[in-house]
């Protein structure tokens, strides 16, 4: 499993966009899918996102923190995504701490600098998805599941 | 909310992947997103996919058919995914039905071709997202809930 560790973890260093699962409350416990763009804290291997107060999936972390990411391999834009390797990492999102609030924003606008605008306007927010366990498929036949501890590097 | 019902159907007409949430069996209750094909089936609204027996998802909606597909605009590869309108498909997985199976086949088919190779392999088969709901990002400050009644043209 060494190997397909390291292409996992290649893979969320690479990424900057995934699809985030959360519990709906709108339609009630219903698995619901929305963008999300995410950096990658690499200590912790945490996944900080940036979220609105007024986006479905805050709603649902809110009620609910149980969530996975849904993260492609890049640069394959026009290749089948069933060919591209991929991650499904699984674990609590979790709102950040007040001290924890300075670092998550340094890390998150080194990925994704134009973020600096919507911490301009109210009600984004700093969350990390902890990971728990991952599936990774890394190509055909060659795919398993990852645990968080596994995960890191 | 016309206009986004239209735009949220041609959405569907011309996307051919999703990204699927479920319900987790192995980590029990979490949502999971995996990479789906999917073709629209217009006179329902349904959604089908071909699934492996052997997937996380279909083990998954085995135990519990609550699930939702989110479909992304196509041919805007390089943009940031958080500017392309987005439909949320909330519903219920359903396997096709003995009697469904050749319909399901021939539209599934005329959208992914090369999926043939997948039908000679045992252990494939064809079930359907029936929507109940959807939540719908046209673009900056156009989105809405739309239920399945709606969804439709």
């Amino acid at each position: 499993m060494e190997g397909l560790q390291q292409e996992a973890w290649a893979l969320l260093r690479a990424a900057r966009f995934g699809v985030l699962s959360t519990l709906s409350v709108r339609v009630a416990g219903y698995p619901f899918g929305s963008v999300m763009p995410f950096a990658l804290e690499e200590s912790s291997g945490g996944l900080i996102v940036l979220m609105s107060g007024l986006a479905e999936h805050t709603k649902n972390a809110l009620t609910d923190p149980r969530a996975s990411l849904l993260v492609l391999e890049d640069g394959k834009p026009d290749a089948d995504p069933q060919e591209a390797a991929r991650l499904t990492v699984v674990g609590n999102l979790e709102r950040a701490a007040a001290t924890a609030v300075d670092h998550a924003r340094a890390v998150y606008l080194a990925r994704h600098p134009q973020a600096q605008r919507n911490l301009e306007l109210a009600d984004f927010s700093f969350w990390m998805l902890r990971p728990l366990h991952a599936r990774f498929i890394a190509g055909f036949g060659r795919m398993g599941w990852l645990d968080a501890a596994t995960l890191l590097p």
